[in-house]
């Protein structure tokens, strides 16, 4: 078996959904969250509590990126100075004005993956040819996501503090049982068709300790590890959304096959499973730790980039 | 009165919530979105039906924007063709991947402005110094917003519906009485700090009609004009947000004084009433005329840019 | 005959330079610029003047481009507004500086084509492969042209002038015998390995009339329209160069034919002549008109981009 | 003395040019390039070869950028498989084209600084003031320059020759007489008004060992240290141009008072000399000392930047 065979062959006989919302479908497992989804959503919210999960785009200290891209460039078009240079004039009757522009990878920030953003053999989700990624997404791009929106019940399960640790190491896996046995620790069920979220700790590294203990050597993040069980799970449980707190949603490289992002092709390629990556669940957690409530609404729909490979948002959570 | 006095000659004994949050703030009107706020738009929650109101970025036929920014240009940094032309090789295991890139205006699609975005008399919002935008904006930038989020109940009057035309034309105005006498004859209540959104049916020309008339030889959209009475209404009623379907949430010339953009100032600079502008309220108009619910949830947090004057949402309507 | 066979109808008959320089060559006629012809360019300078002929990049007026291709985006990264308002300080030892940033189309000024940036058949230059141009040009990008340099004795010809109008008019065309009368009138020879300038003043509409007189309802510049004589002439000329005022060097639609842009494919893509486009000849003209020297030291490298399809320069004539 | 004051202090008594030129000058000892200087950098010309002086753009390794800089990003806009995958269609007559699209620092590759980019006490080049730098140059930017072009007679110093090795080390400095011995040795003759290249080797590290090596813990470049005598020199010799194969043309760091960049203040600010940096000497520096001829023409005007701190160029040597 040669080496780009191995994801194939370990996906060999797991579920696919392909075809289950028809020839046309792009937008997978995001078919699960009806209206009565969202209104179960809804009905989760007790406090109305509200928190952001995006990370912050164009920080000072540097923004958190998959090797190869680059963070954001954000610069002003105008601002006082313009004004004060004589470079502009106020408008009638005033009005002066600030304004910017930014350059940057659109998913490199708290982003939903297109469905058809990984793959392997020469088709993308729901069967649709490889090719049809070339110049833009002409098929399961970011835009029919970010046309229906992802509003439903989430539940955070803090894998980190389940562990007891501030945050997973490098390359540190976990799997189905993990989450289960988190979940049953938080004292909350995970309902089918449930936005799942799972928090490492790993992004704070970034923040904390900087870009050198961050990449490290070789970038290997924490996450979950790929399984059959693992795949067969999401499959019946009809997950809607994985969203985390790294990069990519899982560990870098299986510690099994050495396969990089197995989990990007078995659940996102195969199943639709949407990947909402690089959020910032650090205060979230903190107070779901605290009042025990680790269900609430979700609502969070990417940019409407066109023929997008992913968008960025900033997702909401209300508890 | 020299002309660039204009406008701080009209706003002269208008209300300011200036410091009404303290010295510190800024965010201002979202303030009023309080927990209860948000259980109170949580409840308007009927049927789990969802909006999304941003508007496509990247479009083929272009992206509607202010004069003097551009629309967005997105490109592919990889794709299949990467790897046919071996310029790529697929990753360990096999996967491959599809990536792209963005330059755009923040405020250069649907989008929240920050607080200071606007301004006169060398103050923007909370009396902070204009000063403090060069170079990126060191007060009231969007970023505490996108911390925050938007989250409460939002109403949704049609104005274009209301005066019986498919769109306003060019340059139209209408003011408090329009808006109570919409509310009224579409049967909802506008409560107090309600999310108010104004539907003008403006930005279908656009992508209807193209570039060359929606933006004439002079560029002047229809919407709210300013009046006393309407500013006192904003203050008295409290209202967090104000959001539409035009560039920039107001006509562009105010009638009576030739000024530019008075609102921005009597509602952004000096009350703090975010500005939530550029939306797509075709889809969400016409659902609400069919089905009579014109209040709903409203939840949408802009990008957390880092200084910056404003930055893009594709905000959730959940009715 | 289809369409889009046209132009390989055209071509079918005429002289190419593929393998002439090799099965590995990616510069084409710029081989013919030997050091001796570079000698030759050296003996033209008579006075000492210099010209540069490069058109202005972030013009306050726009930038003139090909339909399609936008202008310059330049911002400041930094100036004396951030130590101004502390968003910088200033270096040990009180050093302050400016700088900036561009977002551009690499042939959105005056700039060197690659040979590989346009063709018909599925192949480029030289015989390459179309396909080698994906996710940038692997084969006959403009690198091997800028490591090489363009110097030598070039030629202007003053087509407008000699014609007696300011400008072409849109879409006027002439050929191998106005470029012989040209030259004869204005006393100068077109010596072998020679590079061709031709000036129409059609860019000066851009400058002085603006976009709308530029682009008119269908773009059609004016220039050198496709003959066989020509293309011939060409050949046997050995023209290592041709460069124009116009953003395509060429008339935009053929009159004969209705092709688009014949003489890529004739004389760059077949032949290998290299296309220098946008140059801004007024002054240069005007001087030569004055002292009636048409024939001067060309010095002129685009930049190295890598892979690139083109590149901008600001080429040097030293009369 | 505080820190900040320290280049003010050793600067005090050094020779300007200020107003040399007249009050509105922004091209400094560029107004020393004559057409009599001109021809004679043409008669320094030889044996007609050419070499090019641009470091590459959008490296496959990256580009070396002065820290905070960072390298070009360079995309495709369309190329051979948009059409392969029925994004683009041929034109009319059957031509097809690849095109594509940079950002990037305007200082971030091979470049002429603005006479204006660095200053200490508030004033750049011939006493302008700071405050026009703000959101463009509105004096002394890199525009005039372009203008004018950079046409003369160039020596080359190759100091790592000099000193026997293949490049000088990190923070390693060089003086006047170090100038004149390496000239004096070469068998060169530095003339009034000769444009001075400079060799250390320093840029190879970049590619040859990677930009770890490159920047190391504290990025200090070797170079030209700041002495009176030094200063002088320059003044009395009237060099129009200092260029070297390093990011910043001096060492970064002045052994004697800590300070950065004396020299940008020194020889830029004061005495109006261009600085050309990030030079690729390798190639024209072998040659050199196979033949001996150290003298020789140069031609690079840099890129027509409106308002430009500085401007890409690819310099033309011909010996």
């Amino acid at each position: 078996m040669t080496d780009d065979r191995k994801v194939a062959e370990l996906l060999r006989d797991m579920p696919t959904n392909w075809n289950r919302w028809g020839p046309d479908d792009e937008i997978g497992s995001l078919n699960y969250l009806t209206p009565e989804e969202v209104l179960r959503g809804i009905r989760s919210v007790r406090q109305g509590k509200v928190f952001t999960l995006g990370v912050v785009i164009g920080s000072p200290t540097g923004d958190p990126v998959w090797p190869g891209r680059s963070g954001a460039t954000k610069l002003m078009t105008q601002d006082k100075g313009h004004y004060l240079s004589h470079k502009l004039q106020a408008a009638p009757g005033g009005l002066e004005y600030a304004d910017d522009y930014i350059t940057m990878f659109l998913q490199g920030t708290t982003q939903f993956d297109a469905l058809g953003h990984t793959w392997y053999d020469d088709k993308i989700w729901n069967g649709y040819d490889a090719g049809t990624t070339i110049g833009g997404m002409d098929k399961a791009s970011v835009l029919p996501i970010a046309q229906h929106g992802v509003v439903g019940r989430a539940v955070l399960l803090d894998i980190a503090r389940h562990r007891g640790k501030p945050y997973l190491d490098r390359g540190e896996t976990f799997g189905l049982d993990d989450l289960l046995s988190c979940a049953e620790r938080q004292g909350v069920t995970i309902e089918k068709h449930d936005i799942l979220i799972l928090r490492t700790g790993w992004l704070k590294i970034f923040y904390e300790q900087g870009p050198a203990a961050f990449y490290g050597d070789s970038f290997n993040e924490p996450g979950l590890a790929f399984s059959p069980e693992l795949v067969k799970w999401f499959h019946e449980t009809e997950i809607p959304v994985l969203a985390t707190d790294t990069i990519a949603n899982e560990t870098t490289v299986d510690p099994e096959s050495g396969a990089l992002l197995v989990l990007h092709n078995a659940l996102m390629r195969n199943l639709g499973v949407l990947f909402n990556e690089i959020l910032w669940l650090e205060d979230l957690a903190a107070d779901c730790a605290a009042d025990g409530q680790y269900a609430f609404l979700y609502a969070g729909s990417p940019l409407k980039v066109y023929r997008g490979t992913g968008a960025p948002v900033n997702p909401v959570a209300v508890k």
